[in-house]
Order: C-alpha cells, then structure tokens, then sequence
C-alpha cells in the first residue's frame, strides 16, 4: 500500500527531551499509516508508526506554536511545535483517529504489505505447531495425553483446541475442573521436563470461602501421579497473599491445602496488571523529569517498584524453574492465568531448557505460553479503543527478564537485545497479525494466517541480525537467575533507547559477529589458496622433472603414461602438462599467447580462462570499518537500531535491504553461499554469461 | 622475594557473600607479603595482598570455627572461618601488623621483584617529565614561563620543582601569593588549550572575613591576561558555598569578586572527603545486606549519595571544560587543591584533550595532576598507618568518572576497563614506588626511583591487555559528558567485580580485540599467499613458454637473456628458470629429485629448502575458541581479570606470561612481529639453526 498523504505541515520544530535547545525544524507529513517528520537540511527522516502511538496531548501554545507532545509505545518521546494552532488541532484530531482504531479490522496488518518478493504471505502461520513443540517434550506419552474436548473451544475458548492432560483425568474430571475454574481455565500441561517433571498451568479455583470441587481435586491429583519421583507436587498461586484473599470475596480463591491431597501451596506475590501499568507509567516520569537530581531519579525508580516487580517475576520463576529441575511439579496459577502466569511459566521454562534459549525456541514458547493459552495482546497492548485498564506491560517484563537473564548469562542465548526490541516493538505495531486478537480462537475467526502477514515470516528473512555472537549451544542445561539486588538493572536499552546521547553505545555484539565472519570468509579464502599452491608446487616439480626429460631426450615424452597423473589433482595441472609434454606443435596450449589462465581448469571446465584472478579478486580482504559508515549506499541512514552488513566480495558495507543475495564465491574453499551485495551478484552473473 | 610461609592453617572454610551455603574447605597460608587461601580439589588458589587489606574483622564464633572478615581495598570480602580460636588469633594479630606498616619504608614496594627478566629497575621513571607535557602544549610560550623558585620547593612543597607560571608574574606576586593561599599552594598552570584558555590550580586563600592580598589579586589578572580572547575568567571553587563560609572562620575562605578584577566566582557544590568517605562505606554496606529488597538495594544506593557524588565531579568538570572550549580561561580550587581540585582539573583535560584519552596521555595527567600536584595518594589510600580520617577515595572516584565517560563515548578512549582496574589496585597495593608518598618531595626524599619499580614501566610490558577495540583516534576533539541521571551507572565493575555470579559478563571487548587481530594474521597471510601465487603464475606460463622452445628447439635456449628475467619477481624462480632452461645437466636442480622446495628460493637465500612449507604452517588459520579455555599450558587459571592471548603461529590460547615473544611469521606478507608462544618461538629458533 502506498503511504497517502493526508497532511503536510511545514515549519514544524521537533524537540526531543535531551535536545530542547536546538530543535530541528522540517516538514511533518501525516500519511495513513505514519507521522513522518523530514529534516530537509540533514536528510534525516523520523518515522513514527500511528500504531505505536501511546498518547497524544496538546500541549499549551508557546512563543513559536502549538506542541503536539506524541508518546510511544517503543519508548519515544517526541514534541512537535506547530506553527499554526489550527494546523496542530487537525493533526491531533487526526492521529486520535488513527492510532487506536475502534474496529480491529482496522489495524495496520490488514493493509499492509512487504516490499515486492520480501516473503510470501502464509510464510511464518505454520512455523510453530503446538502438536509438534508437545512431541519435542515426548508428550503424548505414557503420562499424558491430547485431550479432544477442546477442538470446538467448548471446555475453555481462550485455550487452544489441542490441550494436553493427563491420561487418568476422566471426562467428568475435565469438564468440572473447568468448570471449578475461573473462564474455564483448567489445569492443562505445559511443560514437561525430562525428570517427569512439569508444568500446568491453569486459573483460580472458585473456591470461594469453603466451595469445593472433588474433580478439580482429583484432576490436580492426577497430574501430581504423572510424576511417580516425588510423592507431592507445587501450586503455585503467583498472586500476594492478600490479593487472592480479596479474590474469595467474589467466589474465587485458592486451593485449600486440607482439600487438595499432596500439594505444598505457595504464594508468591507478584502485584497486578494495575500495579504494573502504574509501575511503568511511573518509570516513564522518572526519565522524563525535566532537570531531575541523582537522588530524584533513583528514589523514583526505586518507589516505581519497576525493578521490584521484575525481580519478582524472577524469583517466582526461578521457584517453579528450581522445583521441576529437582524433581517436583508444579501447577501454576494467577488470578485469570493468562498474565502472570504466562509470565513465570514461559520464564521458567527459558531458565530449564536450552531449547527456549534458541531463536526458534523462544518464538515457539511465545507461540505456546503467550498465544496458544490465550494472553490477551489485543486488550494488553492496546490495540484497538478498549478499556485502559485493561492494557498493562506484562509482555514487556516478559521481554525485560529474558533480558536480565541475557545480560547475567549471555552465552546461553541464541538472540540479542535487538531480537527482544524487534519483538516487543511488533508486538505494539499490529504490522503483521501474530500478535492481533486475545486468544487462538479470536485469530482464527478474524482468519489473520490467510489476511496478514505473520512476524515469524518476516523475522526468518532477518535471522542474522539477531545473532548472538558469545552463543555457545548447550553450554548449559538450565540457567540461574542471579536475583541479588545489584543484579537486577534497569533496561536502558528498552525504556531509554531514544534518548540521544544517552546510546553512544556501540553494538559491540554486532562488531564481533562482523570480525568472526571476515575470520571465517579469510580461513576459507586461505584454504582455498594453500590448495592452489598444493597444486602449483605439484605442477612444477613435474613440470621441471618433464623440462629435464624434454631437454635431455625430446623423444621419449610422447611415451610418458599421461593417464596415470589426471588423479592425483583436483585442478587437474597434470592433464595439461601431459598434454603439453605430448610436443605437438599444434596443441592450442603450444600457442604463444598461452597464459597461466589457461592452465587453471582442466580441459572440461572450459568457461573460465579468467578463474583464478577472479578467484584472488572475489574474496574482500579488507574489510570497510563499520563504525564510520552512516549510510547505506541505497542512501537509508544507518541508525543505532539498524544493522550493517559487509559484502564478503567487495568488503562495504550495506543495510539488510541492498544485501539479499547469497552465492558462493570462486575463491572461498567451502563452497558456502555468503553474503554478497547486489553489485557484487550482477557482476558475477555477468562474470558466468561471457567466458 | 621468595614468600616466607609465616603460617599455614588447614581446614580453613572461605565463604564469599553469595556461596554461604557451600563454603570451600583448604589451606590458609600467611606469607610475608600475601594471604593465600589453596583448595586443594579445584587446584584453586585465592591471594590477598596484604597491602590490599582494608579492614580485618574477627567475628563471634560459630559452631565451624572462629570466623575472620576481611575486607579489601580491591572490594574483595570474604570470610575465612578458622578451626581452632587460638590459630584464628594469630591470624589475626599477624595480619594487623602486616596489613598496614606503620613505617613507610616497609611498604611492598621496597621488596618486590619483578619475575626474572621482566623489566628493569629504571624503566617507567622517565617516561613522564613534567616539561615534556608542558612543552606538548607549547608551554614555555609568550604568555607562560617556567619558574624556578620552586627547584628546592621553596613556594611549595607538595608542588612539583617545575610550575608554570603567567611571565607577567613578579617574584613579590608568587610570594605573595604563594603565602596568602593555604599550604602555600599558589595559582599555577596545569592545561593550556589550544585556543589560550587554560586551567590554573590552587588552595583557596586565606582570606578570613576581610583580609586580601593585592599580589594574589594581580596573580590572578596576569593569568586572566594570558589569555587575550576574554576580558573575564572564571575562578572555580568546587566545594558547597557553605563549607567555604565555614573556612572563613578559620581565616581562609574564597575570592571576593568585589576585590579580583574581572573574574566570575562560581562555586559548584562537591563534598569533602570526609562525606566522600563516608558514601562509599554506605554503597559497600549496600552491597554487603544480607538479602536485600530491591527497594532496600535502591534507597542504600541513593541515600549512599555515591552516584550523586559521581555526577557532581562529572558536572563541575564539565564546567570548566566547557569554559575553555569556548575560550575562558578557569582557575580552580578547593580547599588545599589537592583533592577535588585533582579530580575536575584532570577530568575536564580528560573531555578537552583526546591526548589524555589515550593510554600514554592518561598516565602523564595522572603524573601530572595527581602526582605532581601532590595528591596525598599513601594518605588518602591508607598506605601506612595513619589518621583514619586522612583516608577517602578521591582517586577511585577520578577512575569511577572516567569509566563513566568511557561507557559514554566508548569510541573516545584508547583504554579499556581493565586499564581502569589495574591502576586502581596498584594504586592502593604498593608494589611499584609510583604513587608511594604525599607528594613528588616524598617520593625524591624516599629515592623512590632508584629503590623501586615503576608501575609506568609494568605496564609498558602489558600494554595488549589494556587497548578498547573499539577506539577511533582523534574521532571527537573534546567530549562532553550526559549528565543525565539515567546515565549515571553504578560501577559493578569495579565494587562489585568479586562477587561471583555477578559478572559472568564475557570481556565483549577482548574477544573483539582477539577476532580483529585473527583478521588481520589472515589478510596478511593472504596478501602473502596471494604474491606466491602471482610467482607461481609468472614461473608456469614462462615455464611453458620455456618447454615449448626447448622441446621445438633446444639450441636456441642457451642463448636467452637470462639476466633480464630476474629482476621481475620477488621470488627470482626467472632466475632458476633461467638456470634450468640453460640445460647444463650438472646444474644441481636437474637432479632428479628436485623438488618444488628448492625453486622457492633464489639462489643467494640457499639455506630454507622446506620454506613454502614452513610458510603455510606458519601461521594458524583456525584460531582455538577463547571462552572455553579455562587454564593456560602453563597451568595458570584464567579468571575474569585476566587476559587471553592467542598465538599467532599454532593458534592456541596462553596467559600473557606465556607469551612474551613477538617474531616476524615467515607466511605474513608484512614481516610485522606478531606474538607467539614460547614452544612456536623455540620450533622457530630451530627451524633457522637447521637450515
């Protein structure tokens, strides 16, 4: 779709937070998708998504206009002063319009379409199957198994057809267990470890004060019997004390422990989607103080409770993480399940298995605790006009604990930082439809895999840009959290990441995954030249060994056994000098304008008489330093955010976009299809077309 | 020196902060100069300098022994719980002796000796004249000479021999001057920009309530005159405004702007070394809780003030470096300008100058500004025993802002981390005579440089370890700090570094280091392989050609100008080609076992038969993965401090003890020496003798 221009406002000032002395002037254009603001004298261009819009205001006329103060969901935080007040009050109206639209057909994913032949549309919907990530764990088994109920959504619409549970919970124990749960929730398997082990994950009992229900019981019974190691198992209620107190008020509750046979109860106390909402919005103000003091900043981080409640999911994690690793299950709920529980389930399960540490792993668990067991991402991200009280950063701190997790073990990921931003930013942007809707079935009646592009489509065709370069596979089998206070870190590179100055920080992960590639194309390189030589050194030692028998007896040659030698070298040198040693002067190798060139391919391989100075010249040696580039040379401006890449033909360096093309390169040994920019891919095939 | 064993205790328990439960069980040994703790299952040995002592603590008894805490100036703490009381005891009371001397000339430095052959005594002495870096800025100039009443310390004793002062100045104004401000310390120059403002340094002035001294006034116009720009300077005085009125009671205090002509009075509010002290003691309780909340964590790090201290250092600096980057020329002072003036005095030369953004440049503003300018380094580091009120981390905090610079505009600094850590250990270990003493009049008095060794000289030899991959020389002329609060970060680097799961941070910095150097053996090795086969090119198609007139007409070749074929190859195979084509059937190379090997030389280089061989294997193309090494071939353990070194020539991985060779690798086209291990050099060594 072609970005219609809706508005152009001339003269607008933008003014960022760390930059209110010198704001740029340029044009602000306000298309159906984005609000672009064009520098006209940098060439700079800011693009921000309607979709990532979080909040709008108007902020009250100044000396040189009306300021738009546009805050995102990726963090950004930007003003724009606009001349006439007339023109911003147009603007503000429109933008209210677009970026939180009222009907969910709205969103960005139904319009939007990837650059021509950048990846088809259904490439992404069928990655991830939730039968396929259950057979990973050897589920079904003798313990467990597919339980049908759920096909028609009948038990719980917010689940996902296919449930797993165990093979001794009869019909009747499913249907009142759901039935005894909040939204039907029942307890179903999540996760199960290689020590028989597991996680299930379910919502609060309506136990009320003194309800009870002797299926549910059974049924929890039944999942602890799956486990023979352990006579007992966890439940988890992620919830403080006091709030699932509150919850017996309404008929909810928790598992009483005199009930439910063999249990340990546990609370765990992480706070609300309220808390955390305020929480966030707390942090916000915190950075966005206008000349705050040290002690301002840290006492309002500190009273965010930000770092307290991520820790928090921490710890619970690390609980359910630590029991299974010894041994016990655990069933985890929260108050509804699809939060809190979502949360602590996927973490300990990134904590237990190098699997969910992998790219693929963690789509997957994303795909399974996040999507299949219903987070409600459209209500939580705010997708459409909805209840504000209803969008709350759980999927953030979700991304914010992987990230603590990373930054205290960072040769378990496969990923990087940008990897969690890339996901939390599409998350927010409804770009492509995996996030859209509240649960499995809202996705398939909204019919997203044949309407909308899917992320894990468009995140395979940019897989290198994710890459951890300190990844070491299976270095661990499962991972502790440090949860030491000084351990816990604020996310700069999340909650800061636009605040200029504050990120001169170099990609230092990009710059060693960049030197480890120009190691790896120079190794092949000299491979490929030391056999060269091989062949040469061969060459010339027979070579001068025929010059002796030619200079000393020209007759005897034409009796040399020729065949014999074509073996013995892969280029096949021999072939030709046999032929050569052969004295007929008619042999087009007896010319005098034969060249070495010639020489380098056997008689079969007639196409290149030019190979090996294309072979010498197809390898970049050096290697353009990364850090003083700032364009691509399709002219887009490299970012912070955006990676370079080298052609390892040419040696420059180019965005993702200009370099799509992987052919193996003439003077490489391996064979391997490489990076090469598009320059690089026409001259080859022209290289290949005229022999 | 060899380590006298004074003590030795086994079964001795060392638990650190977060391995409470699982103490490891060795042997304690007390040496003369170290304490060192053995595990014997691990083969891992912990050592303490004495010298790195801060405090020993005995602690009650427990039911496993009698506990002793000690902690260290290095921020080591931990806790060695001793079998038998009465051994406990000895410990104890040895270590109380050993830790602090009360003299200075039992300070380590006077017995250290350096591992045989590993640098000389005199080495790093004269690496820094104060001359020298005074001539960089072009000082002796029109405005500023050097005077020499200070050569017998005459004005000053805790100034160098050697000040710079305005050539305006009389010998009555520096008298004067030099008596009417505290400790004699009189205005002198310590940086001249490039564009004539410059920073002066001083103690504040007695001035009391009202008393003035005309000859300290004109002191300080003939220094705003130096600089021509400006008809005003700034005179800086770091401390609060309150405890500079509080001085005046004690008959010194500030300059009253109604009496010095044309400067602008500022003060800038950094606490004294008493608060100083103090806030670094509440961070370490900080850390040290037993188990924290995150709030409790936060609120002991803000109401420690560390941070806020930090970034006070960093605004005052900023100041004045932003004054002489537009023009205005600062004098700066505190109290006795020994402190806080050494701080914002370097670190605003730190921002203005990228020479002292360099590993040379940083250690002559440290000779400079601290040495020179007489910090109370022994005093203020406890080296001795001494007013425990004397003691404060002024020059921790130069290396914190530094470091918080550094994480900045990593891109700025030729150092790295490691560079930061290591001065601030041997700061405080006494090991080298460098920063032994009060003042450069101590350190002449205690013969210093003909006694002991040179920290300068030390690092000289280990300069490898300390270079940021990431640094571009020259890329900013100065650099300002972000003062943000979000960007100002608590150092786990550094008072963290020892607590173990904290830092399993990879050295990023290092391991890109180690891959850039990869590349660049293997491009040269290219560039290499690539000239041989060029020869190789030239030899065969001449070879060729050769074979073609010698198998149509061998009686023409003898009479080939073979002369003229030498000079166009490097190699000069020509040369023996010439000679084969001669066709003399005693030449040596038409022996039947000629080999390719006795082409690849010419013939005055007769004596490496086997060198293309020796060549290829000369330099290693795979280079054996960094992360998983955990000991050196010399059986010396890597931890997180230490730096890994691959040699060049097999590829395998050695402290940087095993590698001290560096050699030319026959296989590189540069002929630059490159490091290689000591087993590589031997093979080498070898490979000449045995031609």
């Amino acid at each position: 779709m072609d970005e219609i221009k809706l508005a152009k406002v001339e003269n607008v000032r933008m003014i960022d937070r760390y930059n209110t002395k010198n704001p740029t002037v340029g044009t602000l254009y306000l298309t159906a998708t984005h609000l672009i603001f064009v520098e006209p004298d940098s060439n700079k261009e800011t693009w921000i998504l309607h979709m990532h819009v979080a909040s709008i205001e108007k902020l009250p006329l100044s000396t040189t206009g009306s300021p738009l103060l546009i805050r995102c969901k990726t963090f950004l935080s930007v003003t724009f002063v606009i001349p006439k007040d007339s023109e911003c009050h147009d603007v503000y109206t429109s933008l209210l319009k677009l970026f939180q639209p009222v009907s969910i057909n709205k969103l960005y994913c139904f319009n939007y379409q990837p650059a021509k032949d950048d990846f088809p549309k259904n490439a992404g919907w069928d990655f991830f199957k939730l039968e396929a990530e259950f057979k990973h764990m050897l589920v079904p088994n003798e313990n467990w198994t597919l339980c049908s109920m759920n096909e028609k959504y009948e038990l719980c619409d917010t689940y996902p057809r296919q449930i797993y549970v165990p093979k001794e919970a009869t019909t009747l124990m499913l249907i009142s267990s759901s039935r005894f749960r909040s939204k039907g929730r029942l307890p179903a398997l999540t996760y199960l470890h290689n020590n028989k082990a597991s996680i299930c994950r379910c919502s609060q009992p309506l136990s009320g004060f003194s309800a009870r229900c002797l299926e549910d019981e059974q049924m929890l019974e039944a999942i602890r019997k799956t486990n023979p190691n352990t006579d007992y198992m966890y439940v988890v209620d992620t919830r403080p004390r006091i709030n699932a107190m509150a919850n017996r008020a309404a008929g909810k509750g928790y598992e009483n422990e005199a009930f439910y046979e063999n249990i340990k109860f546990h609370f765990l106390g992480i706070e609300n989607i309220h808390v955390q909402r305020a929480s966030l919005q707390k942090v916000l103000e915190a950075c966005e103080q206008k000349s705050p003091t040290m002690s301002a900043f840290l006492n309002a981080l500190e009273s965010s409770g930000w770092l307290k409640h991520i820790r928090s999911i921490l710890d619970t994690s690390s609980f359910i993480a630590n029991a299974v690793d010894k041994g016990v299950s655990v069933v985890v709920h929260c108050s509804d399940g699809w939060d809190r529980t979502a949360q602590v389930c996927s973490l300990a399960q990134l904590m237990l298995n190098p699997y969910y540490r992998t790219i693929k792993g963690f789509q997957a668990l994303i795909e399974k605790d996040w999507l299949a067991f219903g987070h409600k991402f459209s209500e939580r991200c705010g997708h459409i006009q909805t209840d504000a009280r209803e969008v709350s950063p759980i999927f953030t701190q979700f991304l914010d604990c992987t990230w603590q997790l990373m930054s205290q073990r960072s040769e378990s990921f496969e990923f990087n930082e940008r990897f969690l931003l890339i996901l939390h930013d599409h998350v927010h942007s409804c770009q492509f439809g995996t996030f859209v809707g509240n649960c499995e079935k809202d996705r398939l009646d909204l019919k997203l895999a044949e309407r909308t592009f899917s992320l894990w489509g468009f995140m395979a065709n940019h897989l290198n840009e994710y890459i951890n370069p300190l990844y070491k596979p299976n270095v661990d089998e499962s991972i502790k959290a440090n949860l030491a206070p000084q351990c816990i870190k604020f996310w700069r590179g999340m909650y800061s990441r636009f605040e200029s100055g504050i990120h001169p920080r170099e990609p230092l992960g990009d710059l060693l995954l960049d030197s480890k590639e120009h190691c790896n194309s120079l190794e092949d390189h000299v491979q490929h030249l030391t056999k060269r030589i091989a062949s040469f050194k061969n060459y010339i030692s027979k070579s001068a060994k025929k010059l002796q028998d030619a200079t000393s007896n020209t007759a005897k040659v034409s009796k040399e056994p020729a065949s014999a030698e074509i073996n013995d070298n892969k280029y096949n040198y021999d072939k030709k000098l046999s032929e050569l040693s052969a004295a007929d002067d008619d042999h087009p190798l007896k010319a005098s304008n034969m060249s070495f060139a010639s020489l380098s391919l056997n008689a079969e391989q007639a196409s290149a008489p030019q190979t090996l100075p294309e072979e010498i010249n197809s390898v970049a040696v050096d290697w353009k330093p990364m850090r003083n580039v700032t364009t691509c040379s399709c002219s887009t401006p490299f970012d912070q955010f955006t990676k370079k890449t080298h052609c390892w033909r040419c040696g420059d360096i180019f965005c993702e976009r200009c370099i799509d093309k992987n052919v193996a390169l003439p003077g490489h040994d391996s064979g391997k299809a490489v990076p090469v920019c598009r320059g690089c891919f026409r001259q080859m095939q022209m290289q290949k077309q005229s022999p």
